[in-house]
């Protein structure tokens, strides 16, 4: 593992965890690795990790590192996986894929080469594996909605309500690529495409800073990246949705929502209550329909056979457990015919970066529709 | 009809409104009667009846007359009852019956005389009329439930929590019969046995006066009803039921709630949101289950095809409409072979205050259980 | 009153009630007109008025007429309003004002016109009149929100989920104007407006019709209107508001919901829960900080000192009665020179219509920027 | 630790991760132990844990060993838990304390010895250590609530609605004890006490088999063991509480709810949606007071500091990380003065015992008041 901070912290617990919750191979916890020599020590001790290391050339080279996990800042990605994917080793990259498309591009070139040898090419857009989410994409598939024709995304946080906040590298374009978009409306975007199993065709966007200048160490400074963002999006299999995302909407910690309006039913989820999924089957009498809590739960829900008994719930982390099954299940059976590989990969984080791009430079043109 | 303060104003609203949404026979508001003559003036003209009297045996007796509507305390429910009965008018009587059993029995038997002669009996446990709860007793009866095994129901106000509150005659209990126990006890128990369908047999009881002494004209003085009140039930269909009530629950504000858990099913609601039932199809696969949120505002739901376009609310007093629609239509088809009358009738009022009479037989035994 | 239909019906239960409730003046229900005699005699009859017509014009010009409440199609508030205010009448018009912009334009000259002789010229925007939004008002007046920086307003329904349903003069351009944008969205941008006491300045907007084709009398037949629309609007204070509104909303029954969010506070509401206003007050200490549910029923609730006690909810159709009460206060203090008036007027309709109609330019621009 | 069952495993989770979320000393989980070789053995590969053993006298003879930790069945607890704390070591061990009285009686005086030589004796009542549950508890203490006067808990689940489910250890009385009640209603009746701060005094009870036969090994069997019950209790500090529990409560799954209701404020909790505390503060103005969405995410909320930024919700687990964490810090500063020590210990568990046999004593007295 590269990297040992937030994302760190979180992946460090799935590998950790998921042989103790899965039937998956054992996965030896090999080495962490960071630049600063004292925390990445530190952190090899805390996390339980065998070793620690500064150089991840070196950790790459290594002939008994079988995956490499990138949880890096967004800027290391491209260097960091290429390399790993020539080496020969299976890569988890957290998201987003890249800082700018042109990077991401190159990824998904290795990753094609990699894929073609065998190895996995896995991204981390995690909330594919919230069980609610994952029951949710079941139902789409089997058809409990019929024909999705609308869709209402939202990912809406309020950590930068107070205007005094000051000055961050996620608030400057250089080091952060983008702000609310890419950190939290990517998520947003995945989520409207991979329930929907439709691809952003054209977009509307709209960005905006709100605190335009914030306290930095030099007095008042430029934020250079969105506080918020609005998308239109028109997607191939006919239906229409809205994103909207926001650090500025107070009282929303971490209020990813997605609702799903279909010719047979709808869909409803917000991961501050990530058990629950609301579900409104519109085939019953008009007379008892209703949107549903489904507690999510039970062992015949996604992931939920190898934790608890009903109604005991799960956390934001265990999402990364599930991940990293996934992940090495799709390593084990990457030979058989009938495997269904890792999803996303690296083509499906190029393919949301673009959608990303697309809204920004609609913004850029007033508005203007862009075509993918 | 004979009272004119909060009950008198909700039940006018409900006959002037009662032929505008419902195909119901046109019902004059001929008198209005209260005791201060100034004041049922002014209750006349605000309310819209066409005149105001003081005595209400003149008014019993005039040939005009053929409704009479009670909403005065319930001390004097059982005179005026009685004679209006005899008198050969339709009663509609609100709640509570009457203060005390020996009272009540007198009622019951001129009702069943009267009923006899054709004659209406009607008692006003109003929010047996809420559409949510109507809907809820549909599905009891349409078997969605299976076998109720248990029922969780409470009534819960706020309004005593300032222990500097004074006194009042709610609180004194030669003038208010009993407290929360006999004010909001009463819909709680009547809602148990009416959505069930199940008579209760024996009960287990406790009272409690939370604060014992208020504020009176003349220094603190003794409250002697209950503040608040529980109570176990046992019914003639095999549920438990628990019941809790009281006028302490700070945040409550009219909060009477009730969940059936039933071999098939359960529904929940609350008095609070009452456009809302909620119910659990435990028939479903389980990987979809979940309590379902019925907004009771179509066409198909009970009492709405008379009012607004489906997801426009009804409010609290819409129930007394239809209270008013039911007590209509009742007269109108009583004699029908197949006219289902109106429900409760006095003698419902008479079993329902037997079993508040046992909560309170049973606390006075020190919990012992009291059959009925 | 002229029109006797869904709104013809709230309005009257409006009149019907007032006077009941609120200490206003009695207002003598004296005529309603319509076309078709034998209906409008029996509405008369059924809604309780004095009278029924069918020539608007001579009941307008009749002395014993005082106000004019105008519940007809939109394309006939033209006519009738301008002739009534001409007429010396009060008038309250429902929404929209007009179904294009230049009668609405001429109306506005007929109103102001009037308003400089004494009268009120008043718009029937009801949710105003909701207590919780009303509630909401205040809250933000009093800064309880500081700066509000972000709206999320949508208006949902499904009733055109099934795409079997038929043509209608709804889903027509030439007699219903517009489609969920003028019918529904108008509602979401005047609560935008309302609430956050800011005018919209610049608007990009989308329009969709979802199902292109329905059945008519000869087969299938274009829908000329929008089944969904969304805008993104820039308001004069700063704020910045998204607009969503769909009648193809699976699950949606009436669900007008509004979210403000600012440097001090938020809110939440939600139409289908009418009796509910959310408060997150961001000034109290972290821990303790959180969506809070007030139960607008006090008495310290706007309009509530009319109603019932506490916990008692209130209904969709009680707004119109809020809404005539302001009406008839406004007609009796307009002399006086601290009276406030009635708000909307006609002028607010018509800066209402521009905004939608900025939408629709923006929509037929590709997206671009519209400026008012 | 002893066991590797549910409860083995939830602990095993916690001892895993203790030392990446809290800063405690580093523990090595030394031995499992459990009776059937082969499947202790894949519990420790399982569960990483160094070793495995299935004599677990020798196990707490090794001088490597200092904690214990009991996840057996109930019957054993007394046996293990008196062993281990005389050979020296800290023990925690799950609830019940034990089956029956007598032996409880035997582990305090136990547990005294032993903390009296500077030993620990913790008991597992894990719902404690749930953020929401432990920030519950910090507005009591802070007077939040003022003088709690009722409190309202129950604990339901549906595991027993299909009356075909067959007959288990935990349906005959000689292994389980009792059944509903000892259960679920001892963390209900744990959380009424720790929560207030206060004692029950006096019980009322009812017990229920809901289900009296089931389907056995030989045909249907005697359900010897409560299937729902119910209690009222008086506290010592004036409050009274009401506990329900249920194993036939159709839907729900987990459903610990608490409600306490206070002189200046009110508190809900559920368990099934654990990140939520829910407050009324009773002492701002009326027009803003409402029940509030605490969601129990944030640095400044107990045991968060650890985990997760903001809104990144826990799990059912993650209290039994916080419980381990207690306990080492309970170890490590046992010496100090100031020294919170771990709570609840033995005697605690003792006390609760003579709760729920209170209730079944009282059941067993036909309801009469057993006085503690």
């Amino acid at each position: 593992m590269i990297g040992y901070a937030f994302m760190g912290r979180a992946h460090s617990q799935a590998w950790r965890t998921v042989a103790a919750a899965f039937d998956v191979p054992e996965i030896a916890r090999r080495v962490i690795v960071g630049r600063d020599e004292d925390a990445v020590a530190a952190a090899a001790q805390r996390l339980d990790w065998e070793e620690h290391a500064t150089d991840w050339r070196e950790v790459i080279a290594r002939d008994d590192i079988d995956i490499v996990d990138i949880c890096t800042p967004g800027f290391l990605h491209a260097e960091i996986a290429i390399a790993a994917l020539e080496a020969g080793k299976h890569v988890l990259c957290e998201k987003p894929l890249a800082n700018d498309t042109a990077e991401a591009e190159q990824m998904v070139a290795a990753a094609e080469a990699a894929q073609a040898r065998g190895q996995i090419a896995a991204l981390g857009f995690t909330y594919r594996r919230v069980p609610a989410l994952a029951l949710a994409k079941r139902f789409v598939e089997d058809g409990r909605l019929g024909t999705i024709r609308q869709v209402k995304a939202s990912y809406l946080q309020d950590w930068l309500v107070d205007e005094d906040a000051g000055m961050s590298w996620r608030l400057r374009r250089e080091t952060a690529g983008s702000g609310a978009l890419g950190d939290i409306g990517s998520h947003a975007v995945d989520q409207v495409q991979h329930l929907t199993g439709q691809q952003v065709t054209a977009v509307r966007g709209r960005l905006a800073t709100i605190v335009p200048r914030r306290p930095g160490e030099d007095g008042l400074e430029d934020v250079t990246v969105d506080d918020a963002a609005w998308a239109s999006l028109e997607l191939d299999g006919g239906a229409l949705a809205s994103v909207e995302v926001s650090r500025m909407a107070t009282g929303a910690k971490n209020r990813l929502s997605v609702e799903l309006f279909g010719s047979a039913g709808a869909l409803r989820f917000d991961l501050e209550s990530p058990n629950e999924l609301w579900f409104h089957d519109a085939t019953l009498p008009v007379a008892e329909q209703g949107l549903r809590r489904v507690l999510v739960t039970e062992p015949e829900h996604p992931y939920l056979e190898a934790w608890w008994p009903q109604g005991h719930v799960l956390g934001w982390e265990n999402a990364f457990t599930h991940q990293v099954r996934d992940l090495l299940i799709a390593i084990r059976d990457r030979e058989r015919p009938d495997a269904s590989g890792f999803s996303p990969d690296f083509a499906d984080g190029l393919a949301l970066q673009r959608v990303l791009d697309a809204v920004i430079a609609s913004d850029a043109a007033d508005g203007a529709t862009i075509t993918l």
